[in-house]
């Protein structure tokens, strides 16, 4: 096994926040070191005015089943939305904001990306507490060393 | 070279499905050890009753160049997979089952993730005969080893 | 620090073209060895009719904060990635063109997919002179080295 697990989470939706936050958690608790790099969508999982609303897109997306044509009707996201909370939940798995200080207490960093907190006109108070740092992209691949696994999702 | 490919199939569209198959029978053309760990609407690639009916979505998807207002009408979703899948035959591509039967006959090793199975209320017997095994992501991650290409699509 | 960062580009739109070219510019700065391999959808970064023209989708993108109904309205997608431009040059951010150009000037490869190309029926004169090669996947795992880095993005 390798020692290191590196992930950028480009995404913000609620159905690619988990992928993260499991392999984040699980390798922190079989003694990996591992390092969480936010960068684009991906900051809305440690925003604190998005954490807890993060969606799931019933549009876009063939795996839902929804025709599209009933998807982008008001109200729908928030229902597909709902209903994988809820799928999630019956499995014992943590709200996403839960799961953040879960990792965190194994380990887990979280790091934000400066560029994109700049383009979106973000600062650190409008993160998490859970986050360790606002970085860029020089030092997360400084991060990376020869044996870690890396992932980008 | 590297000896082993790991990859997290994520994603449960007809486009994102091609990708894992054909980097994992190349890989293990190469004699390259490699496994592929289908979770989250990734699980629709390995069942039964979905292998099949992979598709891809013109909405949300400006790389297809349909607009919206026209993707969401319905029927387009499978114009747009009829047409993928016309282009993929014209090149010599199998359509997905055999692809999968194939990389089986050359190695390739298929874990769904039990998470998911029970998040989504899956068995063992939704699933292709060719998937190896049921894990969870801590096997996974075990798997992969220092010298591996791990990549999450 | 390893030394090699090998990149599949899979998606054409305008947000998921800058984390592999950033990353490649930044890794190549560092004084890594920088392959960019592009596929499926991310041909369309490449492309000299497309490369200019890439866009951001509000459908299907929780993250955009606006509703699918609204999402599908022609001209919303131009309104998104006018915005999304405009919020990029302001923090000094280059076009797509430009930050390939600059890669480039750093040693970063292109690599184009021949599969995809073949699929597409796309030939060399219709990809951007920057790109090094045309070459298959078999090529690209023969690249990736024990020590690389490899994202699939």
């Amino acid at each position: 096994m390798t020692n290191k697990l590196m992930i950028v989470v480009s995404k913000g939706t609620l159905d690619m926040a988990y992928p993260p936050l499991i392999l984040g958690q699980i390798a922190a608790s079989l003694g990996m070191e591992v390092g969480l790099f936010f960068t684009f969508w991906g900051l809305d999982v440690i925003r604190k005015d998005k954490v807890d609303k993060l969606k799931v897109s019933p549009v876009g997306n063939p795996s839902m089943g929804m025709p599209n044509i009933l998807g982008i009707i008001p109200g729908m996201t928030d229902l597909a939305t709902w209903m994988m909370k809820k799928k999630a939940a019956q499995i014992g798995m943590k709200p996403i904001r839960e799961m953040i200080k879960e990792c965190k207490e194994l380990g887990v960093k979280f790091y934000a990306c400066s560029n994109t907190m700049e383009m979106m006109g973000l600062k650190r108070e409008d993160l998490l507490d859970e986050v360790d740092d606002v970085v860029g992209a020089t030092a997360f691949l400084n991060m990376a060393s020869e044996d870690s696994i890396v992932m980008f999702i």
